[in-house]
C-alpha cells in the first residue's frame, strides 16, 4: 500500500488551481459515451479470470485553442508513434490497454503504413477483387491480423481527444474509473500536453483579427495534474510519465525534477532528436540507460519491458519507488 | 490580357515586406524534389493535345513554429475537406490539378473512409485473401478506381507542406513555373494559411520553459503574399480565394476587401459553422449565393461549376474581372 510518507499530501495551491481549471473546462462533448465505452471495458477486464493489468496509454499531442468558435490553435508536436508502438508491446505483454489518443495520430499496428494506407496499399485485379500491391502485401496483412486478434480478445478500448481540455477531462474519467484496479492499474502519459493555455472564460469569442497590427498573447501555465491522478483519481495505479525537451542538460534536471514533485513512479527523459535511438528512465532507483541496437528495433519494446517489470514488482512487494539500496544498480541495456 | 489598370502596381512596403519574409525563412527542405516534380507534371501537360487548364488546388491549414527545434506550434483548423472535394470536381471538369496540401490532410477520392482506413475497412477471409467489409466496399472500390484513373491520365500530382514557411515557398514555386500557361492556370487558394508568425530570427532556439510563469508571446503580421502571384508570380493566372470567419457581418466586408485589395478573380467567403451548405462567391460583376440541396451534395460541386465556367470565360473574352454591368445579373443558385 502507498504509505503518507513517500506520497505527500498534494499542496493546496495545487489543487485548487486544478479544480478551477476544469470548473471552467467547456464541457466535455460525449461525455456519457465515453463513460459508457469506459465501463463496458472496465467490465469486461474484471471478468476476465487472468487477473490481467490495465494500462492507459495517453499519446499525440494536445490543441489549445486561441478562440471559442476555433480557427487558430496552439498544438505539441508529436505524432503518436511512441503511444502506438507501447500499446502494440502491452498487448503481447498480456496487458488489457485503454489507448487514449489524439485524432488523426499514429494508431497501433499501423505504423508502417504510407499516408494513403487504402490507395497507396491496395489494387484491384480485372474481375474486380482487391489485392494488397507486393511491395505492402506483409505489411498490410500482419496490422490485420494483429488487430483482428486484439478485438476477438476484447483488450483494447481506443478513446479520442483533440483539445487539452478534453484530453485531461478524459484522462480524469480514466484514472476514477480505474481507481477499484488498485495496483494493478498502470498509467503510460507519453501524450505530449501543453504546458500553457488560454483559459476559456478570458478566450476570444470570434477569429481574431488580423488588421489590428501585431499579435500579444498571453497564455497561462496549465495546472500540474499528475499529482492529482497520483492522490486523488487512482492513488495506488502505477504511474509513468514523459518527458521530452530539446536541450540535455535542462532535460534530466526536469525528469529527476518531475520525479521527486509528482510522486510518479518513473520517468521517461527523451530528447527531441534521439529519442528513437535512446531514452533515460529515472526511478527513485536510479536511472537506467536503455538504446536501440538497430533501425530494425522498436525502442519501445525495450522501454515496455522494463517498466512491465517494474509493474510486476510493485504488485508484488512495495510500493514501487524503492531507494537505490533496496533494487539491483542502476543498468544499460 | 491583364491591363494596369484593374491590377495596379504593387504597393513597395508590401513587396519589401514580403521580399523580407522570404529572405528571413529556413531553406525548403527538398526544394530540388519539389521543381523537379513540378517541371515534370508541367511538361506532361504541355504535351497535351488538348490544351487542357491547370489548377493548384491549396489545402489545409498551415503551422507556425514557436520553437526553431519545434515542440509547439500554432495551427489553422482546417481538415482539407474542401480542397479534397474540389480537387476531384477539377478533375472531372477536365483539369490537371497540382494539389498543394498540409501533410496529414484530407486526399481527394478518401473523404468517406474512416480514420483508420485500412483496419476498419478490410478483413481477411480465412483463405487469407483481402475483402472490403460489405459497408464499406463501394467506397473502397470506387476510391481505387477513381484513384487509379487520374494516375493512368497523368492529371494529378500531390506536394505537400506542414508550416507557413513551406507552404509560402512551395506556392511561390508553382507560381513562377505555372506562369507559362497563361489564362490557362487557375489558382484555388483554400488553405487556411496563418495570419501571424514568429519570425525565424527572433525565434527560440530550445522548448519554451513553463517554469518561468506565464507565456507572454507577440506574433507578426505574415505579409499579404496573394498580390506577389497576382503582380510577379503568375499575373496572367486566374486566381480565387477563400475567407474564413466566425462573424457574417465581419465576412462579407472582408471578403469585399480582399477583392479589391489583392486583386483576385473572385473571393469564396464562408462562415466557419455553415460553410459546407452555404457560400458566397464575391466577384467584380457582384455576389452569387450558392447553397446545397441535401446532405448528399457536395457544395465543392456547385462552388467549382461556377469558378470552372468563369474561368473559360476569362479564356475566351477577358480580363475575369468586369463589372456588373458587363455580365449576367448576380443570380442564387
Amino acid at each position: 500500500m502507498e504509505t503518507s510518507s513517500d506520497c505527500e499530501a498534494m499542496d493546496p495551491d495545487a489543487l485548487q488551481a486544478a479544480e478551477r481549471f476544469f470548473d471552467a473546462a467547456p464541457p466535455l462533448s460525449g461525455e456519457s459515451d465515453v463513460i459508457a465505452q469506459l465501463k463496458a471495458f472496465v467490465y469486461k477486464q474484471n471478468r476476465s479470470e487472468k487477473g490481467r493489468p490495465i494500462v492507459c496509454v495517453t499519446s499525440g499531442g494536445t490543441t489549445v485553442p486561441l478562440e471559442r468558435r476555433c480557427v487558430r490553435f496552439i498544438d505539441n508536436f508529436s505524432a503518436g508513434n511512441r503511444g502506438a508502438a507501447s500499446t502494440e508491446f502491452f498487448l503481447k505483454s498480456g496487458y488489457a490497454v485503454i489507448f487514449l489518443s489524439r485524432t488523426g495520430s499514429v494508431q497501433p499496428f499501423c505504423r508502417d503504413l504510407p499516408e494513403r494506407p487504402l490507395l497507396d496499399c491496395l489494387e484491384t485485379a480485372p474481375d474486380g477483387s482487391l489485392h494488397a500491391r507486393p511491395q505492402y502485401e506483409q505489411t498490410v496483412l500482419s496490422a490485420l491480423k494483429a488487430h483482428s486478434t486484439v478485438v476477438a480478445d476484447g483488450t483494447l478500448l481506443h478513446l479520442h481527444f483533440t483539445t487539452l481540455f478534453e484530453y485531461l477531462q478524459m484522462l480524469g474519467l480514466v484514472g476514477s474509473l480505474l481507481e477499484g484496479f488498485g495496483k494493478r492499474a498502470f498509467f503510460y502519459l507519453a501524450a505530449a500536453v501543453s504546458d500553457f493555455y488560454v483559459p476559456w472564460e478570458t478566450m476570444h469569442e470570434h477569429k481574431i483579427q488580423s488588421a489590428g497590427g501585431p499579435l500579444a498573447m498571453e497564455l497561462c501555465n496549465v495546472p500540474k495534474m499528475i499529482p492529482l491522478l497520483r492522490r486523488r483519481w487512482a492513488p495506488e495505479a502505477f504511474v509513468v510519465s514523459f518527458k521530452l525537451e530539446t536541450d540535455m542538460g535542462m532535460l534530466m534536471q526536469k525528469a529527476k525534477g518531475a520525479l521527486l514533485k509528482n510522486g510518479v513512479h518513473a520517468v521517461v527523459a527523451n530528447e527531441l532528436h534521439t529519442r528513437k535511438d535512446k531514452v533515460v528512465i529515472i526511478e527513485a532507483a536510479g536511472e537506467t540507460v536503455l538504446t536501440r541496437d538497430s533501425r530494425d528495433e522498436d525502442i519501445e519494446e525495450k522501454i515496455v519491458g522494463h517498466l512491465t517489470q517494474r509493474h510486476r514488482l510493485y504488485l508484488k512487494h512495495g510500493n514501487g519507488r524503492e531507494r537505490a539500496s533496496d533494487q539491483a544498480a542502476p543498468q544499460s541495456i
